[in-house]
């Protein structure tokens, strides 16, 4: 395919490496990384393979891991959710947007998170960690906890795994159910192993409390 | 240190390559993959590096997933449990045996599942899954569920990959809190999970009651 816009149009150096970053996310986002190739991504941008290495010259591994890296800060973006109205209705609204990511990545994102990737390296697995422990700070806040105990962390941090599984496995499932039904399942679990935690930690206990009475 | 049996002593195949991989197990378990060579199993075993060699041609690679896979047996081993008696006490059971080789593999297991390692390929990440399955299936039987539907699959799955996430935050927070609160609280998540999936599912409804049923 023919790109429709003259391919070396003068771009902005930031402009040219948002756009090889978008090409190279929408290849990630349907084949395997190890399966897309620096001609790919050149093709896919209507650029020379020169001029990807003019701005990658790391090659495929640093076009990569700057896409990953964009894909994270839109990640972190997601749980960017004001403290107003109801808890639960904010943990949909980060959920609709984590899910629409999801959605918009599939492929690219099984690949990176169930691992055994070419590409992958201990710097991409702490760039999703990066991610994770953003979620989990953001979740404490919402919480308005600031000294949160071994017991609520883990809840809170086995919930976000909790998210992250789930996705992956509803791509496995063909997006089954519906994403609504996902999301609501899954803001459900969230009280649910809150419920649980609660049975023995006075501290997750008080936060329950303290959201039933909001509620009520 | 130096082994106190002869090095050398005669060993029939079978005993030598599970000896190496014993050894293999114990070096994965405290040091990432990376860091193990070849020279340091060899050394473990009190073998000289060309024996290693000859049972494993492929060098540290095919070592590792030999020791891998061992270890997958192992774990596969934890989800035997018999099918009788209330089912939170088998699933107790499980988890302690489950939970006892966490503790074994320690830094082994972490590296292992929390990826980017060097030696981790789409085989190794292929084992990992098949263990996932094997336990998603064991809990699938024991809840006599012969034909899941989707939200049931889902539910299973995300609640193991819940108890692995659970497992390496665990490791990662000092192994607080006690080993047998974490497996009572990953027990009672695991029915927490049933029931939030009860409310929009006519199968695990059913299968919830039955369990209620049971337990009165």
């Amino acid at each position: 395919m023919t790109p429709s816009a003259p391919a070396y149009r003068r771009l902005s150096v930031e402009e040219r490496r948002s756009q090889l970053l978008e090409a190279a996310l929408s290849l990630f986002a349907h084949r395997a990384p190890e399966e897309v190739s620096l001609d790919d991504v050149a093709e896919a941008a209507g650029v020379s393979r020169p001029l990807v290495y003019r701005y990658f010259p790391g090659g495929k591994q640093q076009l990569y891991e700057a896409a990953l890296r964009s894909a994270a800060d839109d990640l972190r973006h997601c749980f960017d959710e004001p403290h107003e109205g109801p808890l639960p209705d904010r943990l949909s609204r980060a959920l609709d947007r984590y899910l629409a990511f999801v959605v918009q990545h599939d492929a690219g994102f099984s690949a990176l998170l169930q691992g055994g990737s070419v590409v992958e390296t201990s710097r991409t697995t702490a760039i999703v960690d990066g991610v994770r422990r953003a979620a989990a700070e953001h979740i404490l806040s919402h919480l308005r906890v600031t000294d949160p105990g071994p017991r609520l962390r883990m809840t809170v941090r086995t919930w976000i795994t909790a998210v992250e599984a789930a996705s992956l496995i509803w791509i496995d499932e063909d997006k089954q159910p519906a994403v609504d039904e996902l999301r609501d399942w899954l803001v459900e679990q969230f009280f649910a192993m809150l419920m649980v935690t609660a049975r023995r930690d006075a501290q997750t206990e008080a936060l329950v409390a303290g959201l039933a009475a909001a509620d009520g």
